[in-house]
C-alpha cells in the first residue's frame, strides 16, 4: 500500500488550510458592477429596494452607483435620485465609484461618504475604458483623493486588468505593481486587484501577489474575481491561502449576460458564501437574505442571473 | 509597510503548488453520467457522433452509457445498440458502468472490456438509488468484479455520497473509507469519490483524503464533482495540491438541468481544462474538440448546457 505521497501532504494542506483568514469581508458590487451592463434600464425605486434588501443583508459594504457620464452608462444616470432615495443604514458603507473630480463632487453632492476610483493595469484597456491613458488616469486620481481626503472620505482603488487585458493579453505583475504603488502613494485605504475579464487561474494570482508582496499590505488588499470560465472560486480559495480576506462579489452573478457578446459576471455573491462557510470562514452576511435580495432582482430584471447556489436554490425549492 | 504575512505566505504557497501533478488525466463521463436524468431520449446514433467527436478530443477514457435496466434509466435503454454503432478507437477506454452481474453479462456481451461499479457511502441513498443497501451492494460488486477479472476486464469503483447524502446529510469519512476499504480489498482498479449532490468544500476534500490516505494509494483515486453550487473547481484545485490527478467531468457540465428539480451537472470538462490550463498542467485533452462535442450535444438536446467556458465561448465567436 503506498500511502507515502498522500499523508504528507494531507498533513501539508492541513497545515496551510489552517492559518488561512477565520473571517472574510465582503463588498457587495451587484448594485453598480453587476447592473452597470444590464440594457433592460431599472427604475430607481428598484435599485433602491434591491440596496435595502442587500443592506438588511449584513453586508458592511455596498458599491451602489458610479458617478459618471450618464452616456457612458445609461443604467447608472439616476445615482442622484438614488441617493437621494436610499434608506443609509448606520451599519453599512455605501460606496460610490467615481471616475473623476467632476464625479467626486456629484457623489459629495448626493451624501456620498465613500468612493471607488478605477485604475487600470495596461493602457490600451485604460483609454477604451476610462477615456485616459494610465498615467493621466492615476494624475486625476490624485486629484480625486486629495479632494476625497480634506473631505475624510475613504477611497476603494480598483485595479482593473489586474492580470489579463481583453485587448493586450496577459498583463505583466510588474506593471500591476507599478499601479498599485501609485495608488498606495496617492492614499487609497484598500487596493481591490480585479480579474477584469475572468480569465485568471490560481497560479496567476499567486504570481500577482508574489510581486506585490513587498509593497502592498494583506489588510489593504481585496480580489476582485469575474466568473467567465467559473474559475471566480478557485481563485478566491488560493487567495485566501495567501491571507487575503476580502473579496468583491454581485448578487447572484449579476453583470454577466450568459448569453450576449463580451458580458462576464462578478462571482456572485452567494457561490462565494457557501465556499466560505464550507470552508468555516466567517462573514458578516446572511446567505438566505441575499438570495432575497437576487431574486427581487430577478424579477425586476425578468430574467434569471447565473449564480450556481441561486440556480440549484430554485431546483430545490 | 507591513509585508510581514503576504511574502512569507506566497513563498509557502508556491513551495505547495510545485508540488502538484504535472500531468492530470480527464475522465469524461457526459454519455452517461451527464445524459442519463436527460428526459428527450437521444438517437442512438446521436449518441454515438457524441462519442466518436470526444474521442477525437483526446480523453483515454470515457463512460459511455450503462448497463442498467431500461425501466430505471429510459434514456440509456440502447447500451447493446450503442456498442454495436461504437466506432471504438484503439486509444480511449470505453467504459460501461456495471450495476449488478446481469448488467455485466449484457456489458461483455455487447463487447466492453472496461466497467464501472457503483458503491454508496450512505445507506438510504444506496436503497434508494441502487435499490440495495451497502452490504449486499458490495457483495454484488464482489461477484461482479470475480466474473470481470476472469475475463481480464478493468474495473473503476465509484463511492457515491462521498461527502454528502441527499438524505442523510454529511457522510463520515470514517463511513467512506469503509467502503473504500472493501472495494480494494474486492479488487477494483481506481476508486472515483462522488459528491453526488455536489455539496463538498475543500475543506470536506482535505477531511475525507486524511481519513483515506493511509489505505487509498493516490494513483487509484479519482474525484468526481458535481458543480451544483460551483464549488467543483475550488475542490478540485485542492485535490491537485493533495496530489490527485484523475478528474471526473462531463463535457458542457451536462448532466446539470438547471431549471429542474434536484438535478445538477458534473463539473463541465471545458472548465475543468481550462483551470487545468491555466495552471500548466498537461492533459492529453483538446479543449476545443471537447467544445465542439458539447455544442453537437446542445443542438441535439435542443438546448444550451450550464458550462461557463462553453456559454463563455458562445458570446466570444
Amino acid at each position: 500500500m503506498q500511502e507515502n505521497g498522500l499523508v504528507e501532504r494531507v498533513r501539508a494542506v492541513e497545515r496551510h488550510f489552517a492559518e488561512m483568514p477565520r473571517r472574510a469581508r465582503v463588498v457587495e458590487v451587484g448594485p453598480r458592477d453587476g447592473l452597470q451592463n444590464e440594457p433592460l434600464i431599472l427604475p430607481t425605486e428598484v435599485k433602491a429596494q434591491y440596496i435595502a434588501l442587500l443592506s438588511e443583508a449584513g453586508f458592511s459594504e455596498i458599491e451602489i452607483t458610479s458617478f459618471v457620464s450618464p452616456k457612458r452608462v445609461p443604467q447608472l444616470a439616476d445615482a442622484e435620485a438614488l441617493c437621494g432615495q436610499l434608506r443609509f443604514s448606520e451599519k453599512v458603507r455605501y460606496t460610490g465609484l467615481v471616475p473623476n473630480r467632476r464625479g467626486l463632487e456629484r457623489a459629495l453632492a448626493a451624501g456620498v461618504r465613500s468612493i471607488a476610483v478605477l485604475a487600470a493595469a495596461s493602457e490600451t484597456f485604460s483609454l477604451r475604458n476610462i477615456g485616459m491613458g494610465m498615467k493621466e488616469a492615476l494624475e486625476e486620481i490624485r486629484a480625486v483623493c486629495q479632494m476625497a481626503r480634506s473631505e475624510g472620505i475613504r477611497v476603494r482603488g480598483y485595479v482593473s486588468t489586474a492580470f489579463y487585458c481583453p485587448y493586450e493579453g496577459r498583463v505583466s505583475p510588474t506593471q500591476v505593481r507599478s499601479v498599485v504603488e501609485s495608488l498606495l502613494e496617492i492614499g487609497v485605504d484598500e487596493v481591490s486587484l480585479a480579474d477584469t475579464i475572468g480569465h485568471a487561474a490560481p497560479t496567476d494570482v499567486v504570481q500577482l501577489l508574489e510581486v506585490l508582496a513587498p509593497v502592498l499590505p494583506l489588510e489593504r488588499t481585496a480580489m476582485h474575481f469575474h466568473d467567465t470560465w467559473g474559475l471566480a472560486l478557485a481563485n478566491v480559495l488560493t487567495s485566501l491561502e495567501l491571507g487575503v480576506a476580502t473579496f468583491d462579489a454581485a448578487s447572484g452573478g449579476a453583470g454577466g449576460c450568459p448569453f450576449a457578446p463580451g458580458a462576464a459576471g462578478n462571482v456572485a455573491t452567494e457561490d462565494l458564501l457557501v465556499l466560505l462557510q464550507g470552508m468555516h470562514i466567517e462573514t458578516d452576511v446572511n446567505l438566505a437574505k441575499v438570495t432575497e435580495a437576487s431574486r427581487y432582482l430577478e424579477s425586476s430584471l425578468g430574467k434569471l442571473l447565473p449564480g450556481r447556489y441561486l440556480r440549484s436554490r430554485m431546483e430545490i425549492s
